[in-house]
């Protein structure tokens, strides 16, 4: 049905925008299940969160948003609420206006990342987990792999700062993992994840040693386009049982889904 | 084809914002010319005007507006430029981004009257008219009955500083055009138009004296919704020409796509 005056609207914020999957995916689905609803791609300067947050607010008829770089950190601190999942790693990529219309936020990168993982039936419990990348999807995916129980979590990242600072974090909050910082090798490891940019284009260094792959060792990355990355190539060659970065997108799509009640009955005034 | 990160956004802003047609309207044209743009109803109360309207600048995907009750002197007033349909009444229904950054206003209630009159041959020139409603379409209709040369102009409406309000900027602005204020009395008119909500609902009184209409007066409704309101319904009885309140409608859809270039190559940043 075509988008009119009652339909539910959701917006997707990112700098820019016009990369995003998530508009398109949304809609395609409000399209197939008949749902009224769109999702809007809006985009705007840094300098103008504080204003554009402020209308936001306001907006009778925003059920909710998905949040991409550079605003999810700033999104979560103006949310009244935040699930745990958001409040580890400070930063929301989905909030949702909530029936006293306070707005709460949740993170649901590491969460797709574990769903998609579980999907293919790759083990995360009890491995020794190489995480390249500590920045927002990274942190979000250090979190979860502790959660679930990976026995020793290694991370990476071209800023030895941020790398320490996320190990501390996710030390204290999950100590049964043996969390260090370290250099991108696999060696060692027997669960390795990209978390960088890296490999998103054709002529991208690898992110990790690939020459230290083994067999043995799963390697995931979280790059989308191309589907199946240099580093994924590289592994598979080497016998590696690999996961596609669209495999996380997908099981975050049916969660942030569920999240935002794309199919509930919407109450917001 | 959905919605994606790479659309066209246009905004429709009223409130309430529900009962909307006109993003209804425009998405249907969107699917059916295949125009990979969405127009978005958003909503927010009066007191958020000056926040919102700030957001919306500095949103870069944001191509336009339509803009109804209750922000058009708001949005005209907030506009670095106007066509001089929008300064005459001074509001706004459309506004759409410049290549430059700034936005233009303009405004096509009494164009698309004037429009819709013509596409059915009723002719303006050298009528008496008399108009009941000086609110914001009917501002918008006086000054375009004069433009389009009609002999005399009455003007009635509830509030009577606005009725005389309205006479005297349209006699300025049009010095041949005899405009006076009146009671909502047909009697020495030929051409009678309704421009007040009155009709929308099904136990409303008759906008004007009913039992004054004679055959060879043309008597226009400015309401969509019932189609053949009360009045038309009565006029069309007595042997009036009659026209119905779409078919402004229609016309000023046409000359709002035109104006927020919906067909036309985007070159917004």
């Amino acid at each position: 049905m075509p988008v009119g005056g009652k339909s539910t609207v959701y917006f997707m914020i990112a700098d820019p925008v016009d990369h995003a999957k998530s508009p398109g995916m949304f809609n395609g689905l409000f399209e197939t299940e008949n749902i009224d609803a769109i999702m809007v791609p809006v985009s705007f300067p840094v300098s103008g969160f504080e204003t554009s947050w402020s209308s936001f607010e306001q907006m009778k008829n925003l059920r909710g948003m998905i949040v991409s770089v550079p605003f999810k950190g700033l999104a979560f601190a103006h949310c009244q609420h935040a699930n745990p999942r958001a409040s580890r790693v400070r930063a929301a990529n989905a909030v949702i206006r909530q029936s006293d219309g306070s707005l709460l936020c949740d993170n649901f990168d590491g969460a797709g990342f574990v769903e998609g993982m579980k999907r293919n039936r790759h083990v995360m419990r009890g491995k020794r987990a190489l995480l390249v990348g500590a920045g927002g999807a990274g942190a979000s995916i250090a979190f979860c792999l502790a959660e679930e129980k990976v026995e020793s979590l290694t991370i990476c990242d071209i800023d030895g700062d941020r790398a320490s600072t996320l190990a501390r974090l996710v030390a204290e909050e999950f100590p049964q993992c043996q969390v260090t910082t370290g250099a991108p090798d696999p060696r060692g490891h027997n669960l390795v994840v990209n978390a960088t940019p890296v490999g998103l284009k054709p002529d991208d260094p690898y992110p990790l040693d690939v020459d230290r792959l083994t067999a043995e060792m799963t390697v995931v990355d979280i790059i989308m386009q191309p589907r199946e990355t240099r580093l994924l190539q590289r592994a598979k060659a080497i016998g590696c049982a690999i996961q596609f970065g669209q495999e996380m997108m997908d099981c975050q799509m049916e969660l942030l889904a569920d999240f935002l009640q794309v199919r509930g009955k919407v109450e917001v005034e």
